[in-house]
C-alpha cells in the first residue's frame, strides 16, 4: 500500500490536524514507455497489473476510530490496511479527538468536519472518487456511534455506513440519553457531557439522533444502507441491540450481526474491519 | 501548508520508500454550500482565498537533498516549506540514499526513479500539473549535481533547474570525474566509486554528462533554464566553477551567481532556496 | 539532529497525543570498541565528539506551539531543530490543541498535563535530565501565554520560561480577562470562552495569573526567570507591554525585550527561537 | 504503546536513517504525587499498573522486515504491536534497505550497523536493558536470514534469535550460495550480486556462514538459542529446510517448526510473530 498521514489546517477546526490516509497501489505499474525501462524482477505480470494514470480515482472508505485513539491505532492494532489493499479501496481516517463525532456543545465541530470539510479536501488533493457510491463510513467503538449518527445526519454523502460495536454517543433513544448525560456515571466524564450539552438541549437537535431521522424521512432521503456488529461477549451489546431495535422502530433498516464469541476489543475489529471490506461494502475492486 | 511523507512500494527501486510532499493550503476555504456553514472567526476573507475544488494542480518542485540527507532534512534544516506557501507551490522531495541521483552500477535506479516513475506517481496520485512548464528540479549539495544530470538527461521534464552548491557527482568535465573515481580520496569512499562503476566505462554513459549534451544537443532538444549558485565561502567554489566553464564551453546557458558571504550549510540553503522559490522559478501563485 | 514524533495513549488526556521531540545527536559518535570499526570517512574527529553512552542525559526545553498550530509547527516554519543541535539541547514539543495550556472548562487538562505528566513521561522514557536547572519552558504566540501561567503556577519545574509573543490567553490582569470573556469578540470563538470558563468563576481560580503569582508569594516560591519578547510591528504589543507591566507591579521580575521591526510571524520566532537557545537560556553546551 | 519512527544521522550508514521504535507503555501511570492529580475515568487500577519512573528499562526485540519491505511494514501488515504489548517488551526494527543485513560488498554496512551501533545508540538513547538475556533479534523473510547471520555474527549480543521464513541470504551452504550468486536468477538480480560480491571471494568472509560457524565454534562461544519457522506452502520451505540441516551438521541448535498451511505472506508472519513473542522468547513482562 501507499501510507501518509497528512497534516495540515483544517478550516473548521481551526487548526492543524492529522488524517491517516491508505492508497491500494501494490498492483498498480508504470506505463510502457518509448525510454525502455528495465522492470524490476519480481512485480505482477503486466496482465494483471493496474497502470499509473493521472484521472485515476479510489473508492474511499473514511474510517472513525474509538474513544481515546487516534487516526493512527486502526493500522496498529488492526491490518487493514492490508484488507484496503486486497480490496483496492482507499482509506481516510481523521482524528476526532474524544468528540464523538459531534459539533460538540463547547465549540470544536467535529460532524461538519468529518462530513462537510474533510470530503472536499480529500477529493481536490487525493484521487478519490466523489460519487455517493464510491464513499463510504466505517467505524469501530465510539467511532461507530460517530459514524451511525453522521450518516445519518448527511445521508446524501455516503452509500453504506458500517458501525462495529458503537457503545457510546448518537442514539435513536432520546431519553436514555438525556439520562445518560444527568447520569452519576458521566458526570464524572466531562468531555461527554460538555460534548452534548445540557439534556434540556437535546431534544430536537443535531445530536437527537429521532429527530434527525424524522427530518430526514419527511424530507425524502434516502439513508445509506446500515450495518451494526457487536461481540456477543460486549459489556455494551444490551445497549447496541437497544439502538438497532429502536433504529427499526424508527423505520430506519438495519443489517444486524452478532460476533459470537468476540468482545470489545480489537481482535474483534480486526476480524470485522476485514469483513467489512470483503463483504459488507459494495467494492468495485477495479480501477475508476 | 498541507505537509506529509508518503511510503509506497517503488517499483524501480523494487522497495518501500519514502517521499516527503508539501501542498500550498494555508489560503484555500470551502466553497459556499447550501447547507449554512459557520466558517472560523479568523480565516482569511473569501475575496484573498483559492477554494477546494476537484480537478485543481499545483505547480510543482522536485527537491534533491544532499549526501548524507533524506527527504526530511530540506524541511527541517530550512523553512522551505514555508517559502513554498508565499509561492503556492507544491515540493516533492524523494529520498536517494547517497546515490548521487544516478542509475548506480550497484544496481539501484535512482535516475531512472526520479525521472520516470516519481513524475507518473505524483501526477496520478496527488493534484500535481503534468505541463512541462509548471515542473522544476532543485537540489542543494550532492542533491545539485543530481539535478544538474537528470535536467540534462531528461530535459523534456522540466521547465528551470537550480543547483545550489553542488560540488560531488555528475560533472561536465568527464576525464577530471575519471581521475575523482581512481582517487585514493574515492577509493576510500565506497558508495561514490560503486555508484558511478568504473572509470574505464565512465565515457558515453549516462554518467557522462558532456556524452548526455552532446547527445541532448544532437537530437535538437530543449534543455532547462539552468541555475547554478555557489557561496563564496565554500570548499567547492573551484570544482562549482569549474562546471559552469565547461557547461558554457559545451554550448550550455548557465545563470551563475556567486553567493556572497556564504558557506556550504544550510545558513545558506535557507536563503537560496527561498530565492529559488521567490525569484527564479516562473511561478504562477495561482489557481490552476 | 534525532527526531521523532512520539504517539502514545495520555493518562491525563485520557487519549492517544502526539509529542515531537528532537536530540542533539549530530556530534556523538559510537565510543571505540574491541572490533575493529572503519569510521565513515567525514564524521567530527574524536576529539570534538561526545560518545554515545547508557545513561547520558540532556538538558531539555518544553516547547509550546501556538493558536492553530500543533506540535509539528515549531520544526517545520523555523530552523528551531538547527538550533538546538548548535546548543547541545533536547526539545519537547506537545501538542495543546488550542487549549491556551489551561485544565479547560470543558474537561481537558493541558496544564496537568505539561507540567505533571509529561515530565514524568518524558524523563522515564528518554533521556532527559530532571533537574529543575536543566528544564525550560519556552512558548509562541498562544503558547506564549501558556508557557507563562504554567511557569508561574509550577514554578518547582523550570529554571527559566520564555514568553514569545504571548498575547491571548492567561494574564495577571485579572480584571481585563473577566472582559474579554464576556466581550463580543471572544463569545463569537467559543473555545476560548469555554476553556476558560464563566468569568464568574475566574477569580482565584488557577486561570487567575495574579492569585497564582499571589499564593506562590506567600508560600515563598522562587519563580523561574522570565523573558517576555514582542515584536514592535505586532498588534497585541499593548497586551503584552501591559502584561510586563503588571508582572512588575505584582512583584515579579521579567527581563522583556522589544524586537524592534518584527511581526507577529515566523519570521519574528526563528530569530527569537534561535536567540532564547543561544543567550536567554543558561544552556551547558555539554554532556551531562 | 508508545510509538515513534526515530530518525539521525548514522555514523556508520554515513546518512540519516529511520528505525521504528515501539513501547509497551498502555499499563503505565504516573506516580502517586502530592499535588492531587484527577486520574481519568477508566484507567487500569493502580495494583495493576506500573508505574513511570527514570531509569526503568524495557527487554528489547529487534525485528528485521523482509526482501521489499522497510522499517514501517512489519507494524502496517502484522499486529506487532499489540503483541508487544500484551507481552510488555520493546520493538526496535531498523530499516536495511534489501542489504540481506550484510556488510555489503558496494559499501553500505548494514551487518555492522544492526550489531554495534544500533544497539549503542538505542540503550543511550531509549530506555533498553542492555543485559544479553534481555536481548532479541527476530526477523521475517528477507529479515530471517539477516537474523541468522547476525546472530551467529555476533552471539554475544542477544539470548535468543527467530528466523521466520527466511529463504534469501545468508546460508551455511557455502557452495549453494556460490552458485546462487553465479547464477541467470541471481545475475538479474543485481543488489542481491553486489551485496554478496563475488563468489570467488565468499569463502572464509563474513558472509560466509559456515566459516562464521567454526571461527564462533573455535573461540568457544555461545551461540543465541535459534529457532527456524518456515510455512508447509511456503515456496522457499526446500531452502529452509536444507539451512536447518546443515546448521545441525555443524553442530549448531535449531529449533524448527513447520507452520502447517501457512504460505509465505503476513497471515503467517502475523501469527508467527505473536507466537515469537508469546512463546519462544524468555520475556519477563515484568518492569525491569
Amino acid at each position: 500500500m501507499g501510507k501518509f498521514r497528512f497534516n495540515y489546517r483544517s478550516e473548521l477546526l481551526n487548526r492543524y490536524v492529522d488524517v491517516s490516509v491508505v492508497y491500494p497501489t501494490d498492483g498498480y505499474r508504470l506505463p510502457p514507455s518509448d525510454r525502455p525501462v528495465n522492470r524490476t524482477h519480481n512485480g505482477p505480470a503486466a496482465s494483471d497489473a493496474f497502470e499509473w494514470r493521472p484521472g485515476m480515482r479510489f473508492q474511499t472508505v473514511y474510517l472513525i476510530h474509538g474513544g481515546g485513539d487516534d487516526d493512527t491505532l486502526p493500522f496498529r492494532y488492526t491490518n487493514v490496511e492490508r484488507y484496503a489493499e486486497e480490496n483496492r479501496v482507499m482509506l481516510v481516517a481523521p482524528d476526532i479527538a474524544n468528540s464523538f463525532g459531534l459539533d460538540t456543545s463547547y465549540g470544536k465541530r467535529y460532524s461538519t468536519y468529518i462530513t462537510q470539510e474533510l470530503p472536499v479536501l480529500i477529493r481536490s488533493l487525493f484521487p478519490s472518487s466523489p460519487a455517493r457510491e464510491d464513499n463510504f463510513l466505517v467505524g469501530y467503538a465510539m467511532g461507530g456511534n460517530a459514524v451511525l449518527g453522521n450518516a445519518l445526519l448527511h445521508p446524501e454523502n455516503y452509500a453504506v455506513c458500517v458501525d462495529l460495536s458503537g457503545g457510546i454517543g448518537w442514539t435513536p433513544r432520546t431519553e436514555m440519553l438525556k439520562q445518560e448525560i444527568d447520569s452519576d456515571h458521566f458526570q464524572h466524564f466531562p468531555v461527554f457531557v460538555n460534548s452534548f450539552g445540557p439534556s434540556s438541549e437535546l431534544e430536537g437537535s443535531d445530536h437527537d439522533l429521532a429527530a434527525v431521522i424524522r427530518r430526514g424521512q419527511a424530507a425524502g432521503v434516502e439513508f445509506p444502507k446500515l450495518y451494526m456488529v457487536c461481540g456477543s461477549r460486549e459489556f455494551i451489546r444490551e445497549r447496541v441491540e437497544g439502538d438497532v431495535k429502536a433504529l427499526r422502530e424508527l423505520g430506519v433498516e438495519v443489517e444486524y450481526e452478532l460476533a459470537e464469541g468476540y468482545d470489545h476489543n480489537f481482535d474483534m475489529w480486526d476480524v470485522y474491519l476485514r469483513k467489512t471490506l470483503s463483504e459488507y461494502l459494495p467494492l468495485k475492486r477495479e480501477i475508476l
